[in-house]
């Protein structure tokens, strides 16, 4: 029997580069996504990304347009399907957005995430895979962040939201000895499949760095702005570990195999990164190389919520799932502009 | 034009007590409650409870039973009713329960507030005391604890669920300069309504130190439970802030005339308790003294959750609200127990 995997948020950026990894590994897909990040072709079923992972996979998944806050709906999919591990993705995710409609975030976040746990509990299903991130960490205390760094006092309400989810997690498993839970924080994800059919697509401005580069350089966007450039960092701006998409999708498969054949139930964290800082003027300028384009940007203020220094020891997942990060700067940069001169305007025809 | 307040959770124990004083200092209360921890005679469309409050009043107010978590529900009786400030009880509050069911817990006290926050700010109501708890100051860093006690690493899900709803409130104060919030954080309310029609009535076996014993002086129980006797305190038993309910319910009707009068916009946290520490042992003591019964007890392990010691620095409150406790050990014991002879099986009649 295959294992089925349902992956929420499945259409977005991170879900739809991991569905397609799961694909590959050979288990059975069920997606759930309300489409509010999403590209979906009017009259479509499918939101155009995981057309694309159908392809490029020569797989089948099923996919249901359904909000986890919609309780009925939720408990629809799992009355049909027989679900063993759930990969959760559906999220809201921009920083600065967070701080200016933070009961959205924590709707979405918390609400939809324990409508979800609920349903699972109530189905049967232990196994659960988290998104989570390095926010989860709040202010750094010292660097590189392993595991054992402290958790909470988080910078923003997006932030909170990973974190409250951990801890409902966390009191999740200490109820009860059936739950099986990974959380994976993720440090900065970029990059694209190197295929260039799936990326990242933002609806509206870019939150995040590399696909407000992308869109400067494919010329959609006329300059980039650099939240910060007085931050106490080599060159003033943030500092991050970025981490490739297709590494960190991979993450997510070695952690459901993990859930597949070890009996190990409980909380586990891990973090997912490259263990390197590289920052935003690093970044630009890789951009650059790879894309042989200028960059324009403008040095603006800091952005709420946002911290200096951030970067990773991910050395417990190296340990604990066999999973270390393969590709570099260099990868991360030309993945995302492959994907942005061939998608200019992303998932939508214009 | 009457001030207008919606009351959740307005049939249980805290609500009752602060509606009977909201009524009397003149307001108008619209109360929902799902009525999960309450006794409603069948067929009745008003708890007993509120039944009750309404009589010792000789006022009426509107009734609703409505869980918060029923978006639809919730945002018909704002429809129905223009709504200027809401007091928010509604919420599950076993320590215990919370560790054994924590999703439960999460949904009720977070999605809950949440929904209910949603529809004040889409009806344009801005207004709102929380009801929250010392437990947000978790593992106890000083005594007494002030405001200015850190909040968060707390022991249990109940006690997270308050913490989180406490930082979605501070975020939404953030994000919004229309938002006037004023959490009343409770140290550990007890005793009753001096006319001993009103008073505390848990399902099943209680949770809390006082309805315990007076269960066990009036024959209910045959013997108490002291969880913890290692502690390290005076006598090895838990010390506490007890606070009479009457003076706690009249600290919600000084915040409500806060919001009613001043224009201040913004997140308040003030403590609700008298700053005096009394032990387990110390309660039996008082409450064999007011009742003339001799309590039977057992010492048995520690309920995890539980914090040795807390009592609260309330000075704050003062200074902010002109409230202070009036009422000690003696009332305590003394409303506890007329309740409980009068009422042995609480609000249902056996």
């Amino acid at each position: 029997m295959t294992f089925t995997i349902l992956v929420t948020g499945g259409a977005g950026y991170v879900g739809s580069h991991t569905i397609l990894e799961i694909l590959k590994a050979g288990y059975d897909v069920v997606c759930v996504d309300n489409l509010v990040n999403s590209f979906n072709e009017e009259g479509s079923k499918m939101p155009e990304s995981l057309k694309r992972v159908e392809e490029l996979t020569n797989r089948s998944l099923t996919f249901y347009n359904v909000d986890l806050q919609n309780r009925d709906s939720l408990r629809a999919v799992f009355r049909k399907h027989k679900i063993d591990c759930v990969a959760h993705f559906a999220a809201l995710k921009a920083v600065g957005e967070s701080c200016k409609h933070p009961l959205q975030y924590y709707q979405n976040n918390i609400n939809g995430t324990s409508i979800l746990l609920e349903a699972m509990e109530d189905f049967g299903c232990f196994n659960f895979v988290y998104s989570s991130s390095a926010t989860v960490y709040g202010e750094v205390q010292f660097l590189p962040i392993d595991e054992t760094h402290p958790t909470g006092n988080c910078t923003s309400p997006y932030g909170k939201s990973k974190y409250f989810v951990e801890e409902i997690l966390r009191d999740l498993c200490a109820s009860s000895d059936k739950w099986s839970v990974i959380s994976l924080r993720y440090f900065n994800p970029v990059g694209a499949h190197p295929s260039g059919k799936i990326g990242e697509d933002p609806n509206g401005v870019p939150n995040n760095l590399m696909p407000f580069i992308a869109q400067v350089a494919v010329g959609r966007l006329p300059s980039l702005k650099v939240y910060g450039s007085d931050y106490n960092t080599p060159d003033g701006t943030g500092v991050r570990d970025y981490i490739h998409i297709v590494d960190l999708a991979e993450g997510h498969v070695k952690a459901l195999q993990k859930l597949e054949k070890s009996n190990e139930k409980g909380f586990f964290a891990y973090n997912i990164g490259t263990g390197c800082g590289f920052s935003v003027l690093d970044m630009i300028k890789a951009f650059e190389e790879a894309s042989g384009k200028q960059i324009n940007y403008e040095l603006v203020p800091r952005r709420p919520g946002d911290v200096p220094t951030s970067y990773s020891d991910a050395s417990l997942a190296a340990q604990a799932l066999g999973w270390r990060a393969r590709l570099g700067i260099r990868e991360m940069c030309e993945d995302t502009w492959r994907w942005q001169r061939s998608n200019p305007h992303g998932y939508a025809k214009l």
